[in-house]
């Protein structure tokens, strides 16, 4: 543990893996592209679930669970859908000793199998809307994995729904990004573009998908969490019908939205620092770390009962835990910035003699970050400290994002500002066009913002009449 | 709607599937043997979920996730583990479009994965002890199914501890049955008998396994979850070994534990009835249904305001619904007598005149389990009213139970007890013997309960020395 991290600056990808073994966050597992989800990064898939359901329950949806395997038949219902997702499917195809007759797909994603089901179950109008989320687990078979960011296995949420309207399939498609970007923003303390994708990089079977993308600490883009509007497609291949009041047959209107353990690798890459991971107190498994300090028995007699008022004091209302291994307080103090724990608490002779104790925050480095707090009203000093540190951090993000956000007027400006962070430009829409600046740049159109400055441009690549701004970058 | 339910003396097993597809817990999918966990029956796995979530954080553990995929040669280390398992595996051969080297198996369990990763996590006996549990879904495959009671795929969570020594890992595996035995009692509802497994229903590769019984309202066992002590059995198949404190590598003891979605199927067999489910208030996902009653429009205005205010008070420490749907009061009792709700409260007119409404107890039928209750304080009441119904409940149940376990001294009385209950009586423990007993009268030993009487008797079956009582019955 006494070797540096390598430097975010130096080389950004083992930094990335550096921390993400150091912090014990994640390993790999003997199955290719496979992860292991070690307890400390599972508490923040824990704090990434709770955020969701609790906002998820409070616009009215459910949970519930559908099947792993789907039969191979139902995937090719949806024509863009298969083409999608075939080349990435695990396939079952032996079970219980015997050759399958139809091959089981382990599912990428549920439309199918959800639509069958919703066939079955939506009769009347008064059946809709169907307000249903899952949370379970994927696969994907990816050629190059990265724990987190991308996986053959990911634990994720989907949520399903059906309406009777086109109207209000667009409003719950719209609602669930803004759900995303709210947890993103408040808990995740990540600033994110809610925007449209382009034609290409829409969703296998989507008529429009949204999505939220965020930027790292490389400056490069990470699509975070999606939303989609599916239109009538799965309701036409699954004859998901309802009479409606007029007692006519009627498609339902359907969206679909995802969000995955991809998020914790955002959370690592938007917030973390040359000394490790740093956690937005919301999201943090341990908020405050204790770290007695003391040299001799007699010390330890006098600074123990103090750190222990300290944890009990704070127990009520704050995730806090004692380090009282027999290690240097150097070693301790490295070893929580690792992990990224907002808040340090260091408790010493000097500190219980004055009756205070040093508060030292994780998201300002070095003495500036440091205070002399006192022992009485900790726990209220605390919190207002937590919710100090939860707003900073989006407020660096932020000024990350913002100073590394260029709005080029020309394609040379284009291609630099693209090269170290995003391009904010007019663009025409255009596929062709599109293919071209990623064929140029390597960078992709990572949204068109729903929030617009108005009027009209010209593309930035082919010069053509463009109505909207789109965002150019690099992606993970 | 209007049709009766099988009545459970007529045909426990129709009555069982009726209850599930009316209730909405859940519904059989297209995938034979897979089942879809409707949101009604989701809401009880989480009740589950978070009553065993916290018990095993307060007991130390933490979380994590390993990948749904086993390669087949890491099952093939543990002998017993593989035959035991082997005939239920579901095999993936061809992922990305390609055959695989090696064929992937969709964890049935996953002692053999952790301890693959165990093995490169503990070095020392300062890394000691592991107490990792996982949520997730597992897949057997079965040929008869029958849902939540035994399914191809379900949902559990499976606890895998490692240990220094023999004595801790035995420790830790009684105390996670005692965890599971405190949540079927206090949250479930459900008298449980914690008890060891014989040699010959023991888990494949445990040293010893024990289990939790209950018995159903068709007076046959469900074994409801298990806990093991597996020795050094995969700590050897998988090297995983330590460095203890005199610097000698030893290899650590290993404990695994489950509970599952099976545990859904046990509480509506232990509480329904021919009305339909029963819910112990602590896992009912609504615990009071506010069923507005009127006539007019007039009566209606002044009813609806007193159900939004009831509705209000106990919001904050209750799980209430109102259910305003167009439907008769008589439809909407059936309704949710058949959802197990556990407390209705009716609102008319003549209620808001007196200032008061009625309770009516799902676990008392008729007028007996109604009563008029006082609005104000309704909170406080309410509060009462589910405690009671909650240790009511466990009394019915422990009631039944005992009122169907018999100590049969004959062979023949043997017979009669298994054919109509559970029997407790003095066993050999010699296998052969358990195999006449099961071929003879269909009934398993279900376990050896940690309580025993003490002495010694003679074996029910074979007449000889013996020195432990055993609990036999037919069994799920």
């Amino acid at each position: 543990m006494a070797d540096k991290l390598t430097p975010r600056g130096e080389d950004f990808s083992k930094w990335y893996n550096e921390i993400v073994q150091r912090a014990e966050l994640a390993d790999y597992s003997p199955v290719r592209g496979s992860m292991v989800i070690r307890p400390y990064g599972y508490s923040l898939w824990e704090a990434v679930h709770d955020g969701l359901d609790r906002r998820f329950k409070a616009t009215g949806h459910q949970n519930a669970y559908f099947p792993l395997f789907i039969p191979m038949s139902f995937l090719q219902k949806e024509k863009e859908h298969v083409e999608g997702f075939s080349p990435e499917l695990a396939v079952v195809t032996i079970a219980g000793g015997e050759q399958l007759e139809e091959p089981l797909v382990v599912r990428p994603t549920s439309e199918t199998i959800i639509g069958y089901m919703y066939a079955q179950w939506i009769k009347s109008y008064r059946d809709l809307p169907v307000l249903i989320n899952c949370w379970n687990n994927v696969v994907r078979w990816e050629l190059r994995t990265r724990l987190f960011l991308r996986t053959a296995e990911f634990l994720w949420q989907e949520g399903h729904t059906a309406h009777a309207t086109q109207q209000e399939a667009e409003e719950e498609t719209q609602r669930m990004l803004g759900v995303y970007a709210d947890f993103a923003r408040n808990d995740a303390a990540i600033p994110v573009i809610p925007g449209r994708k382009s034609e290409s990089e829409k969703f296998a079977g989507a008529v429009r998908s949204y999505t939220i993308e965020a930027m790292m600490g490389d400056k490069k883009a990470l699509q975070s969490g999606t939303s989609h509007f599916l239109g009538q497609n799965f309701a036409k291949a699954f004859e998901i019908k309802y009479l409606d009041k007029n007692n006519e047959l009627q498609y339902v209107w359907t969206t679909s939205w995802g969000l995955s353990t991809r998020m914790i690798g955002g959370i690592i890459m938007v917030h973390g620092d040359d000394q490790g991971l740093r956690l937005p107190p919301k999201m943090a498994p341990i908020q405050v770390v204790i770290v007695p300090i003391f040299k001799t028995d007699a010390e330890r007699a006098r600074v123990m009962p103090v750190v222990e008022q300290m944890r009990e004091l704070l127990a009520g209302s704050v995730r806090v835990k004692v380090d009282d291994r027999e290690e240097t307080p150097g070693f301790k103090f490295n070893d929580w910035e690792m992990r990224g724990v907002p808040v340090r608490m260091e408790v010493g002779p000097k500190d219980v003699d004055k009756g205070s104790v040093v508060l030292a925050r994780r998201d300002i480095p070095g003495r500036e970050g440091k205070a002399f707090v006192p022992q009485a009203g900790i726990a209220d000093a605390v919190r207002e400290l937590l919710a100090k540190i939860q707003s900073n951090m989006l407020k660096q993000a932020t000024e990350f994002r913002d100073a590394n956000t260029r709005e080029p007027r020309t394609c040379d400006e284009f291609k630099a500002a693209v090269d170290d962070g995003f391009a904010r430009a007019w663009w025409c829409g255009d596929k062709q066009c599109e293919a071209e600046i990623k064929e140029d740049t390597k960078a992709t159109t990572r949204c068109i913002p729903l929030e617009q400055p108005g009027g009209s441009g010209k593309c930035i690549l082919c010069g053509k009449p463009a109505s909207e701004i789109a965002i150019f970058a690099k992606a993970y």
